[in-house]
């Protein structure tokens, strides 16, 4: 692709966009019947259940265009999707794209955009099978909705989770919280001098999990293989604590989590010192790490008690007991929800 | 509801707007295993085709709150898409909504935007079952996704249509557009001098064309007691010409289309010569009435032949022979797709 092309959106008409957008569209799923270019998609029955699920990114307060490539974004977009279709313990089968483009947005932009939402395609082996375009007064906006199939026995709700179930997040937390910081505090640096250059460097690891998250799909395959199902299950988006109030409200149930237990990347834990900020609140409250965090039965222990990238956190406890993160000191202290508030 | 009050989306956090939203939420359909409070909606198997259609309205393109009543907005955006779905000849069943609110937005317009996507979920029989709701920098943000239902031999797409069908639409058309252009006029008036009260007495049929545009689920319904399946079909969103130009490339055959067949209603035709306005360019280009466009084959047209909101307004012709209007006079003019651009 030619960079310093630009060619305007308006220029092409929405036929013109939409065929741009299909271009590269194959479709891999057999219950795929109909992808774009219709008044709606058309799915062929199943046996199995259907997830839907439906986020909006919204520019300026999902994502910063001057420090996010595009084709970053349009991974995330579908990544925090299959995310969501992840926690339910569910494949991603399908998922549409919703786009409100400001006319600075060219058409060479909009390819790069694709380009990302098409390779997170390939990665989680789903179909792009619709969508709509329209102009928007107000920046980038992006809609996705995705769809995932399991079968009935293999749903994760959140209101599975019983006392004494073990309490387990995979990877680590806190870092792209943490790469948010940092990319935030270069954007200032850089505004405030233009010869500054970013200096991003020593801060790959965080910067690259704001930017480009990866929904645990891996973990999904994995239970299939194991024939394990978590008795609750959700994915970490807006914060470990937050995630625990939702589960302990769904399941009526309280939580102990032990501060030692908690996953945390030594970058991550790092640059929160350098920042002033408590390792443990970024772990805690910190968003958008994209991991998972479900229960499962003490029988299933076994099962993943080698895995090297799913941590035993805490156990699940009456809903008396509250919820509760027991210190490295031995005190139990309640948890704050505060979560990842837009508002 | 105390008109008067205000309550602050962020005293209430994003716990509490989802509560509030699921409060007046019942699931109707069998299929709809689990609705709101979960990372995913999930939908039982079926032995039919699903349809996914999602469609984003955004606050300063295509709605304007200075003469939108929030009720009417959030009917609007789940009709919009359910006509989406009545398009591909397939009942709705679930609908997913996304908000994206500024600080402009309290929970009371929340609560009233809602009041319009529930009426809409009764008329048209469909469950809520999922969303995401978040912060926007830039006024109010819709995003929908419907899902319907079909037997594989109902689904009617745009490619269908061969050469001698009839070509129908339902109801009148450039209503909606006549009467965005009053209501953008009376806000003009008004914004110019606030004593002046916006009359909209005498175009009221044309007014609510545009704040309460209905799906033709009705026509849907029939064509099942009928057991008619149209050849083509799509809505009437973006202009007719335009949608004739999207059934005509899909189905590669072209279309003639007769001047005095075009259903017109006396308040849309008497508008629009009152603002020096063809009014049947405002038939053949004005968005947003959200009838249906559909083929039948001849020897289906018994079936319809009394019925008094279909009208029969062209025929199929050759791919070679053009899309053309045929004028009162007789001549053959070919049709320009003008349509509905945002852009």
């Amino acid at each position: 692709m030619d960079k310093d092309k630009r060619t305007e959106i308006g220029t092409l008409g929405e036929f013109g966009l939409i065929d741009k957008i299909s271009e590269n569209v194959q479709l891999k799923h057999a219950s795929s019947l109909k992808g774009i270019g219709d008044d709606a998609a058309v799915l062929a029955p199943t046996d199995l259940l259907r997830v839907v699920t439906t986020d909006m990114l919204l520019e300026g307060v999902h994502f910063d265009l001057s420090y996010t490539p595009l084709k970053h974004l349009g991974f995330k977009a579908v990544a925090v999707n299959v995310s969501d279709v992840a926690a339910m313990n569910a494949v991603p089968t399908q998922v549409t794209i919703s786009l409100g483009l400001s006319n600075r947005f060219s058409l060479e932009a909009v390819e790069e955009l694709y380009e990302g939402i098409n390779l997170a395609a390939i990665h989680y082996n789903l179909d792009l099978v619709g969508g709509d375009t329209t102009a928007s007064r107000s920046g980038l906006i992006i809609g996705v909705t995705a769809i995932g199939e399991a079968r009935k026995e293999e749903i994760s709700y959140r209101s599975g989770a019983k006392v004494n179930d073990i309490i387990c997040a995979t990877g680590d937390l806190g870092g792209a919280f943490m790469g948010l910081q940092v990319l935030e505090r270069e954007k200032q640096v850089f505004l405030s001098d233009h010869k500054m250059q970013p200096q991003l460097e020593k801060y790959s690891y965080i910067t690259g999990r704001q930017l480009r998250p990866d929904a645990r799909m891996d973990i999904i395959h994995e239970f299939r293989d194991l024939h394990l199902v978590p008795t609750s299950m959700m994915d970490i988006s807006d914060g470990l604590a937050s995630e625990l109030f939702h589960i302990s409200r769904a399941s009526g149930v309280g939580v102990a989590i032990y501060e030692d237990k908690l996953p945390i990347d030594k970058q991550t834990y790092d640059t929160a010192l350098e920042f002033n900020m408590d390792p443990i609140t970024c772990v805690l409250n910190g968003g958008e790490d994209y991991e998972l965090l479900f229960t499962i039965d003490q029988k299933d222990f076994g099962l993943l008690e080698k895995h090297p990238d799913i941590h035993f956190i805490g156990h699940v406890t009456a809903q008396k007991d509250g919820k509760v993160l027991i210190t490295k000191s031995g005190a139990a202290v309640p948890l704050n929800a505060q979560g990842w508030q837009h508002f």
